[in-house]
């Protein structure tokens, strides 16, 4: 079994921060994320872990403590995730293994509660960085139902890619507008497609922007170029997940992306969760790989591994809430508009690492992956407007009568993910916000 | 005028570098690219300029001379390119007038002659390393004799896309395997198209493993994310030129590239020379635009630029040979396969930065910008291997009757730029050499 069970997911730990014992929390000592951020008090940034309301200091704690191993310790220093990942799974279950001692309700954690002052900080108070400096960004297509969803709608002709269940399809995305969510985004400008044959382009703000749910994940160590990364070690090498919005201006996609593929439309920003939920604490939570329809090919030998085929998909509830400038003027709270589920990839996250890798391509630690949008079969799991609105032709109906075909200025978007099984302590992600700037023209 | 002359261009300077004032010499006083260098006795790679047959070493040479300014100076103890690029043009058009200044024919050329044995190195002595830690790698689209040759292989219904002549066209190129010429090129392993309709793809090393001509460029400051480039000032942000080979498995590439673009097919490997031609050695073989014919629309007024219309291009002549092992025992040279110019690319490099920006997407210090192949309107002018042999069906014979439909392992492809004008001095880009090494199975 890839994804071990051990005491960190025992469920019936508890932690001397209250509010992490709370059921409903995101944040119970069994998932501790990871993320880099900063107070008031001290503007550098640094890598804290979430528990209950609370963010423990692990730089901090690290100076304070000879529990954690010295390659962590200099490594939490550092004000990015990078090289903590670089070290790898293994270090960082050691290292959520020492700091739920720490946080434990028992003995352990009466240590970090006296000098809780430092240590522990109230999550609101604490701006938020990009979990690591993203030298590579990719994203895939592994959603089979936004594939085809999506591919209905902007190559009718040819809903589902020949490739597509050959290939994991994917592009490289732009890393350096990666943001850490709740920044604003600002509507971009552009290209829109000419409005019917023979006449000319337009310019000017996106009339058609769009989310698109996704998780991503963060690479460990990596691999050097020109050596894969086979299958069955691929899921090692992912050190965790976040929630990812990968914003799209489908006008200018449409009018832009023959034949290279999108550029403009998604370039001008991604928008991650602060918190990236370790690899191990969703162990609990992986599931069988989405089932695939009688006549589906066989993944080809480079893909293919009986564990990861058993547990390489990932039981995660993912749901998308809207709330309206009009909204929060009336005190009306952010409206869901669809959910999800991880486990809808057709492609798991160690596939989409092997296939990376294959030709050589190196990856490396802090990398960020998107999943590609993760729609589910039903209507009410469509996964962006595009898809959720027919391409803008039916337009979501909001509870106050607003009407939405793509997203409006102030418009903001939240995602939210969320793990449970029967047995285990919930654990969640968080969420990934973003509000709708106007473009600045 | 947006690209000006000055002593920097002077014909009748001379180095005290005899080698520099040989008049078939890439690095005669008036180019000294920059680039990035280690030798057997000092393996830390450091900043250096060229000069003739040696490397001037401005680590050293900066510890030594008052002349550089702090920032300058301070820039050259990075192992990088990338803070030296941040501080813009104008830093390097002093750092260029300064270390002419000490290795000019003159008096004050002897005192560098004075400490010559640590200073100037002899450039076959020298390892080269990447210039910039690229942190985003764009690859456009902007040559048009490719985009139609290429097109009518690939997509031969529509061989010019409709958006090409409005859109400058480009995709998110992989940052990570970006190497300095004269590294080995593995031949990559993945998936080979069906070989007839319903059939199943084929999984092994590439069989269609090409190059194309690409020049790269890299960028100074860059700008924030939300506020774009405007085309006016896009061409100062263009610190340098150099060689780059986007080699491409074709049989991956038609496999994979629908709908998102190329991905596994481009990310094996990407060339650059070790050596950047500052952007303002190159003002004097400014040239305007590539015609536009008529009936081609007026470019959208964020892509126009009377000035960039008028110096926008680039009269660069390029060159590739090919040298094949079996040559290589005859000691016979390489070949020239094809010969090309940088004019004839469609779009200018500022029209590729004035785009990339208008989203709002943020360019960074030192972030590499491919141009796309450029290709010429005659045979001879088709730079790739997929031009040449028309998608393999007419191999290129070599004069020791060797052919060539694709790249086979052990062959060795080079690529030259240079630069000539009447009243100014040529100056050339060196090489960017990559040798196809055997695919790992």
């Amino acid at each position: 079994m890839t994804h071990m069970l051990n005491e960190t997911h025992n469920a019936a730990r508890r932690s001397f921060v209250e509010t992490a014992n709370d059921p409903d929390t995101d944040f119970p000592i069994q998932n501790l994320p990871l993320g880099v951020f900063s107070t008031k008090a001290d503007p550098n940034p640094r890598i804290g872990m979430a528990i209950g309301d609370l963010v423990f200091d692990l730089k901090r704690a690290s100076g304070a403590d000879a529990s954690f191993t010295r390659p962590v310790t200099e490594a939490l220093r550092e004000a990015s995730l990078n090289r903590l990942f670089s070290l790898g799974q293994v270090a960082l279950r050691d290292l959520r293994r020492t700091a739920a001692d720490m946080l434990d309700q028992g003995s352990s954690g009466n240590q970090v509660r006296r000098h809780a002052s430092g240590l522990l900080l109230p999550i609101d108070e604490c701006t938020f960085h990009l979990p690591t400096g993203v030298a590579n960004y990719t994203d895939f297509y592994a959603g089979i139902y936004h594939a085809r969803a999506a591919g209905a709608l902007l190559t009718p002709e040819n809903p589902l890619p020949q490739n597509y269940k050959w290939v994991p399809i994917a592009y490289h995305g732009r890393a350096s507008s990666v943001q850490v969510g709740r920044g604003p985004v600002r509507r971009p400008l552009g290209q829109r497609p000419p409005a019917a044959a023979g006449e000319d382009p337009s310019f000017g703000p996106c009339e058609r922007l769009d989310f698109e749910l996704e998780m991503g994940f963060y690479l460990g160590g990596g691999n050097r170029l020109g050596k894969p990364i086979p299958i069955a070690q691929a899921s090692q090498e992912i050190v965790g997940f976040s929630l990812l919005n990968d914003w799209s201006a489908r006008d200018f996609q449409r009018w832009e992306m023959f034949p290279l593929g999108p550029f403009l439309s998604k370039s001008f920003a991604t928008s991650v969760s602060p918190w990236v939920v370790a690899a191990d604490a969703l162990a609990p939570f992986r599931v069988p790989v989405l089932q695939r329809p009688g006549g589906d090919p066989r993944p080809l030998p480079y893909l293919f591994d009986e564990a990861d085929q058993a547990e390489g998909g990932i039981d995660v509830h993912l749901q998308v809430d809207l709330s309206t400038a009009q909204m929060r003027s009336a005190h009306e709270p952010a409206v869901e508009i669809l959910t999800s589920n991880a486990k809808y990839l057709y492609w798991t996250p160690a596939q989409m690492v092997a296939h990376h890798t294959i030709n050589g391509c190196n990856l490396q630690p802090g990398d960020l992956i998107g999943t590609g949008t993760i729609s589910g079969p039903t209507r009410a799991e469509f996964s962006s407007m595009l898809e959720l609105t027919t391409a803008g032709e039916r337009p979501v109906v909001l509870p106050n009568r607003e009407q939405r075909s793509f997203l409006r200025d102030d418009d903001e978007v939240t995602f939210r993910g969320r793990c449970s099984r029967r047995g285990f302590v919930p654990i969640g992600f968080g969420s990934c916000v973003g509000r709708i700037a106007a473009a600045e023209i």
